[in-house]
């Protein structure tokens, strides 16, 4: 256990404040999953919602990438919808298919019925599993938490699991803004209390993933989502730990998810690295941003490609290496191996 | 029939040319389609194969927006797909999934059986809705041709059909280059073949659909994708007709969009038309930019939305004013129509 006056020395952290760091960190969005033989043999005998529900099991997944690919961060292996349980949602997860929710969000009486809830004790198991954590990583690696941003949560709840197009939550937006306002400020305030006590249980990090803001126009993202998602930003100040703010397709968004808040700003791949830095400021830490399918790749490709972005970016301090979304199932686990260290040897200071 | 000179007065083409007009021009993508009841209609007597390949009903679906929308412009009704059926390749849609491939191309011996053709002959019904549609069309509006680009045709040909995350194409991209440049450049031949007969036969304008380019990463369009669409864009060049290129989520990918062509450049809404406008430099003409999904709501919510989209164009010449993407089924008729008019009466001169 590395400590500096009690602080624990991590180039992950350092990189979020923009302090100087002797390689550039690297972790991944969904670092555990489908792509690893360990977390597929668990998921034979559990199903996500098991895992995510048992501490001794989320522990566990967590922890499986950490020794194999070295990386700078570990991230609770959690699901984005764990805190709508206590909300009065009913939803599972349907191979192939991804979340389905039986009781979707469609009108105001809906809302209303939307419960409010103190997450210590309805998600004790997520606080259980974030301090067994602590415990299991030694200050070897911060631990990150994460949440749903409030539209991306409300986009699951209004059209009741994944979506291409997201025309029913934009219909209860356009045509019932005070219903829209309702559930996405109820979403807030929970996100808000659930990102607290995971960082009170212990989290060093979060990361508010508001994964499909990206659907957006910019004039709606301004006037609909942004004034919820700096609410649960502004909760976080007093709490001091950095956090990143995430958004896929989000390419004409970004001064508006600046704006929102976050230490950091993770991009997806869709824009160059710079390009994209250069429209948030310089006063600002940036996370991503290499297209996960580039992993599908040869590893010579993927170290070109990383290149590319490790090019970008410069002498910029702030950067913190990841893919601009989730792992892909078939993804080759020694690329990832062979990324993570192509990126530490190659920025090594 | 208005005519200047011989040649079709439409502010339409002007627009694409950057000339002044009397009132900014207005067409939808899709305006022809499930939204309307003549067109539901048709469709319980007719697959959209079935459409596609008669001249007589191709013609008719793509009249029934015109007199009652009072759109600028007409564009022939097809689908991305149709020119696929020549080289080889056996498709179908199926009810609320989309198109279906029977045999996806995923090998070198995949992409070199796939056959060329000269489309005046096996596209022929086509060629000839477009002639049948000059006369109906009496001069009053122009007609748009269309095409798929060779990236999103290639995607619809890898995944066997729609997509959300391109693993199946980008892995092919990646890991055999050589195959997949092979592949783009058939489809690229094919592309500005078939556009060319359009144009021969009477499309006045043509708009290449690069739909689901904005899935790439800058420097994978750069390397992979451009020199294709490039292609296809210079040898339409001697045609001598306006040419819109698409591609929606692209906002990160602009400047490369417009060094690949196009007189005109179709922007979707996830991003302010002035900010995108301001990417991709004042002479080239823009189209766009209006979410599909604010139709769903009251009218004065749309005329709002398009009020603030004619405000970020100011006086710059050249725009034209359409949807981000298609009409959504879902969306009510009348506040099409509605939107028409509005556009028309707020920017008459």
């Amino acid at each position: 256990m590395i400590r500096q006056g009690g602080r624990l020395k991590s180039r992950f952290l350092d990189a979020c404040l923009r302090k100087p760091v002797d390689a550039t960190p690297v972790w991944f969005m969904r670092q555990a999953g489908r792509y690893m033989s360990e977390y597929r043999a668990l998921r034979k005998k559990h199903t996500l919602l098991e895992i995510c529900h048992t501490p001794e099991l989320a522990v566990a997944v967590t922890l499986q990438p950490l020794a194999r690919l070295g990386v700078d961060a570990a991230i609770l292996f959690s699901d984005l919808l764990i805190p709508l349980g206590p909300m009065g949602i009913d939803f599972d997860f349907v191979r192939g298919e991804g979340p389905k929710i039986d009781n979707p969000v469609r009108t105001s009486a809906d809302v209303e019925r939307l419960r409010d809830f103190e997450p210590r004790e309805a998600l004790g198991f997520t606080m259980e599993a974030v301090r067994q954590l602590r415990v299991e990583l030694e200050g070897k690696v911060p631990l990150i938490g994460f949440a749903g941003a409030p539209f991306t949560l409300a986009s699951y709840l209004v059209e009741g699991g994944s979506s291409r197009s997201f025309e029913k939550t934009k219909a209860l937006m356009y045509s019932d803004p005070a219903s829209w306002h309702r559930l996405a400020s109820k979403l807030a305030s929970v996100v808000q209390k659930y990102l607290l006590a995971q960082i009170e249980a212990g989290a060093q990090a979060v990361q508010l993933f508001d994964s499909w803001a990206g659907a957006l126009a910019p004039q709606d993202y301004r006037e609909l989502v942004l004034p919820h998602s700096r609410a649960v930003m502004d909760g976080l100040q007093d709490a001091s730990v950095p956090v990143i703010h995430f958004a896929t397709g989000s390419s004409g968004l970004l001064p508006l998810l600046r704006e929102a808040g976050g230490d950091v700003i993770g991009l997806d791949w869709r824009i160059d690295i710079d390009r994209g830095w250069d429209m948030l400021g310089a006063d600002v830490a940036v996370q991503g941003n290499l297209d996960p399918a580039v992993l599908l790749g040869p590893p010579e490709l993927v170290r070109r490609r990383a290149d590319d972005v490790l090019t970008r970016v410069g002498s910029r301090p702030g950067h913190i290496f990841n893919l601009g979304h989730g792992v892909l199932p078939s993804t080759p686990v020694e690329t990832v191996e062979d990324l993570v260290e192509h990126v530490h040897r190659t920025t090594a200071r």
